[in-house]
């Protein structure tokens, strides 16, 4: 009689997670990137000469460096913040840590208690809308428009929680590339958020994830780097210019925020090799993996743009990103996206629903995200057509695909 | 003006961190290895041929295998758990997590709650006694003896805790290579064990970290191995196998339980390269690295034992241990290891005092735990003659030293 765990579970815990099924045929969720450019050589020659220099640290908990993590990374992300985001800031300002999710888990634990607010973009991702929902966190949303958060919209959230006698933990925002609109708010739009913290004392929460891979390449400088009064946090990671899998972020905040979160930090220090391997690596050729990443990248939305006009015709409304790994779809406003997203996996297509991405489920309801990074150009084409298909059958939308009339 | 984030954290938050000053130079701390024992060549030669072979897929959290975890690491310790455990699990039966530090946070979340009551060894590792008092869960220790954990006290626990209408939510237990004490559980204990757990309906969460390292190489079997009721959580690492800073540990568990820690594990996988690294060399090489690494290991606590009684004589008293990393010593009555802790590592010298590795603060005043594993055995010999000037200084013992009677 095998023993019944399930009367000890606290009340409080998630659902079961499903036994893992393999991934979709066509997979447009989840930020994985292009297989192939990931920079095989590159790591595989850091990975040699990082261990053979010294590889015998790995004996010691956290390296030589102590609990922010290996300090060449630290060094290489301090001139690469300098350099690309305009941010001062030293290797004992950062804090490595197992992917951006641990950061936001450590910066949520050390700021966050149980009945506060925060204020958010809209739409977002939804891993930080996922945890402030458990944390039970009231994640107050501000409407975007083609230039992201907007501040008008913004300034109002505030007096109105001001008059209700709430102050906001802080503003997450993810600014540069935005999770899901790729929007990118510009250096005045930056101003004018900081000087609405500085009003109405609210700290700000950076999420710069995607920062690297705006096509242009330049970057308006990071909020970080544009505050006068050290009010923000600001959060990076390595998953989108090199590779996902491995689980290396990081986070730059004043000691008194670094300070609680070291306290929370019990997992002693963050997998050494991945750190090393890309401190070796990306000191070389960050400059120019990330670069060629891009070209790559655009050439992918391009093909998905290419087949969501050709499959959708009209029935998908979208902007032209202006960088990183995903899509925000309008369809028409009869299209359930979370039925959609239910049809679509029965056919092996994944698309991410709307009201998952945003704390507006009537706002999102007819909207799709689809992550173009790690599908081949052919399935994107195949899969955009599968999923017309499966829109058509379920909702009547697209009418035409293929310039053709569909009945 | 800067920012003041101090008014924004809960009142829960933990102390915070000070800023790492660097190690002692005698650091008898933490779970560190042996530099000379981190297999460099087989490392470089996993990651050359691993990467080569399947790098592309760190494209994609998770790599290929879902998450829980690199598909081949979990073969790996599916094979590796039958021969060396008695276990029998298959890799679905088995999550990877960031270390095994990550494998206590889920199983906690999973099944503790505020007010909960677990029962633990006695004397016992720092972070599981920490991460208990942090949830707000009572730990009831358990005496143990030269044979680790003492069954009679258990069932009195068990009866006295029924008595008071107490459900303990689980018993957690380092049975092979207990830390701090060494001890190893025999299996005529185990089997008492589990009738007492399947009599009080109390299922056991083991902690088989050290396991590896028993000088024998000759472990009883897992408690895991000998239920018949699957009321067992067995935990384990590779962080003193092969090398502690590469963060890799895995969990054994009912789907019951798995499923709730994969809704737990929020984190977007364990890095994966370490992963890959690990499952590349451990395949071929395992089997006669730990050997090799077990027999230095039995070195260095030779030379520390060498250097107790030459030091201390009579004034330290220890078991010789049957594996692990650690020495657990009784120094005389008056010692407060408390102030010894102190006192010391202003000398250089680092120890972890008795009350920060027990749930009983009196028993285990003025017993001090010893890793022995990172320093060098001269390292060894210099930093307990320091420790013992220091003890003599500030408690009058030991009054002999080097056979030399002392002041």
């Amino acid at each position: 009689m095998p023993f019944d765990f399930t009367p000890l579970f606290p009340a409080s815990l998630p659902p079961p997670a499903v036994r893992w099924a393999g991934a979709p045929k066509y997979n447009f969720v989840g930020g994985n990137n292009d297989p192939g450019e990931v920079p095989l050589d590159g790591l595989m020659a850091a990975a040699q000469s990082v261990l053979q220099r010294e590889g015998r640290t790995l004996a010691t908990y956290g390296l030589n460096s102590g609990p922010q993590g290996y300090r060449p990374l630290r060094d290489f992300l301090s001139t690469k913040l300098k350099r690309d985001a305009g941010m001062t800031c030293s290797a004992d300002d950062i804090l490595i840590v197992s992917g951006s999710l641990q950061a936001l888990d450590l910066v949520n634990s050390a700021l966050l208690a149980r009945g506060d607010t925060v204020i958010v973009e809209k739409d977002n991702y939804q891993g930080s809308l996922n945890r402030f929902t458990r944390l039970g966190v009231t994640a107050v949303g501000i409407p975007l428009d083609k230039g992201g958060m907007r501040m008008d919209a913004l300034e109002a959230a505030l007096q109105d929680l001001k008059a209700r006698g709430v102050t906001p933990k802080f503003i997450y925002t993810i600014p540069t590339v935005q999770n899901p609109t790729a929007t990118i708010l510009d250096e005045s739009r930056r101003a004018r958020l900081l000087e609405l913290a500085d009003a109405y004392d609210v700290p700000i929460v950076e999420d710069d994830c995607y920062a690297d891979l705006v096509w242009s390449g330049e970057r308006p400088r990071a909020i970080h780097a544009m505050s006068q009064s050290d009010n923000v946090i600001h959060i990076g990671s390595f998953s989108k210019s090199i590779a996902p899998a491995l689980r290396v972020g990081f986070v730059v905040a004043p000691w008194a925020v670094m300070s609680r979160m070291l306290a929370l930090k019990t997992d002693a220090g963050s997998g050494a090799l991945e750190q090393m391997v890309l401190a070796e690596y990306c000191a070389a050729h960050f400059g120019t993996h990330v670069p060629a990443l891009r070209k790559g990248l655009r050439k992918k939305v391009e093909t998905l743009m290419e087949a969501l006009n050709e499959q959708f015709g009209t029935a998908a409304e979208f902007d032209d990103p202006k960088g990183g790994i995903f899509l925000w779809v309008k369809l028409p406003d009869n299209v359930d996206s979370l039925k959609l997203y239910q049809a679509a996996l029965k056919e092996g297509v994944a698309i991410n629903p709307g009201p998952e991405w945003s704390v507006d489920k009537d706002h999102s309801k007819s909207r799709i995200r689809i992550c173009f990074a790690s599908p081949s150009h052919q399935d994107i084409r195949e899969g955009i057509a599968v999923l017309a298909d499966v829109c058509r059958r379920e909702f009547g939308v697209p009418t035409r695909s293929s310039n053709v009339a569909k009945a």
